[in-house]
């Protein structure tokens, strides 16, 4: 009973953290902030977590324990590795989109507050699958691998930017993810049409 | 030469507040540190810019004019209007490897302590571009214009992210711009082999 009052409260207090962190980044997030918020003394709150690292750290651990999550059930899906590789950076959108927790993991991580990047849990695997598709196939010839890794990079950290300026501007917009898969649309075809520049773009000043 | 003199402190103080922000955001900026790293007493710093908010605007400011100087160079080429937005995430990509106050001033819109978006300036001009582009035959008939605006987007946030996480690990990588010109290769032709997954890819479980 006393054991399930204090992870109700350390979970109260994990989840408030990460909203502050979220909005206010760690060095606008306060300990008596996050007290008030979650309407715990600041005594009962340093009990639990007896500094702000504590504390971040917790948000820290929360955050990429749902990316892991997400890593391990794509990696277990049957479908070709280019599709999984979508079907990855689909699920980061959504997990951006909806876990607080993932977005302030992904703050603290470009402030430079945690101990790894937080694209390290994910890359990898995307690299791995990406090398599965290009020998299986599924990509063309010429597209090399590690630049493709880096373009899913871009746009999982293009899209942790947009439902940041989303959030600021507060207009009806679509899901991130319903975003995100229209982009993968344009790049898996390509947008230019057949040699309308070709290969080799004329210099700028033709 | 009183004037010369104070122009000076002026570009110090808003070159080594821009410096603090782009490392530390805003709310991990103080003017005790400014005056300190810039050599100058708080009195003096505080008789050129009476706040903490006053000292980021100015370099708000300064990264915002060397963003719209680049938008109006570009504007300005003759080169064909899908060239031209490619050039534009190139010399962006280029000022914000180079500029202090570019990545401070991004910083700052992403922390919401500016009027603005910083993507304000140039978002505009890459959708009237691509407009152009499409007009002109030079995007395959179903790139939707929208959808790429976004898609360049994704990838000036990419390389933002890019250069945070490399200033991290400090190890030896290519320009920014460099790198992004690779993507732009990938985007342009597309990255599956042709028919590998089909326009309709296969559903999760197949």
């Amino acid at each position: 009973m006393r054991q399930e009052r204090a992870e109700r409260t350390r979970a109260a207090a994990v989840r408030t953290t990460a909203a502050e962190i979220d909005l206010k980044g760690y060095d606008g997030t306060s300990l008596s902030a996050v007290s008030k918020i979650a309407g715990m003394s600041v005594g009962a709150l340093t009990f639990h977590f007896p500094s702000k690292n504590d504390l971040a750290n917790a948000v820290w651990q929360a955050g990429q324990s749902l990316l892991r999550e997400a890593v391990e059930r794509v990696a277990a899906n049957r479908t070709p590795p280019l599709l999984r590789v979508i079907e990855l950076s689909l699920v980061i959108a959504d997990l951006m989109e909806k876990e607080t927790t993932v977005r302030a993991a992904i703050r603290l991580s470009r402030e430079s507050h945690t101990p790894s990047h937080w694209s390290d849990c994910w890359v990898p695997e995307v690299r791995r699958l990406l090398s599965e598709a290009h020998r299986g196939g599924q990509l063309s010839e010429d597209t090399p691998v590690e630049d493709l890794t880096v373009l899913v990079q871009y746009l999982v950290d293009g899209t942790e930017a947009y439902l940041r300026a989303r959030r600021d501007t507060e207009q009806g917009y679509g899901s991130a993810a319903a975003q995100l898969e229209r982009l993968w649309a344009l790049v898996l075809t390509g947008v230019q049409d057949a040699g309308a520049l070709g290969r080799n773009p004329p210099p700028a000043r033709s």
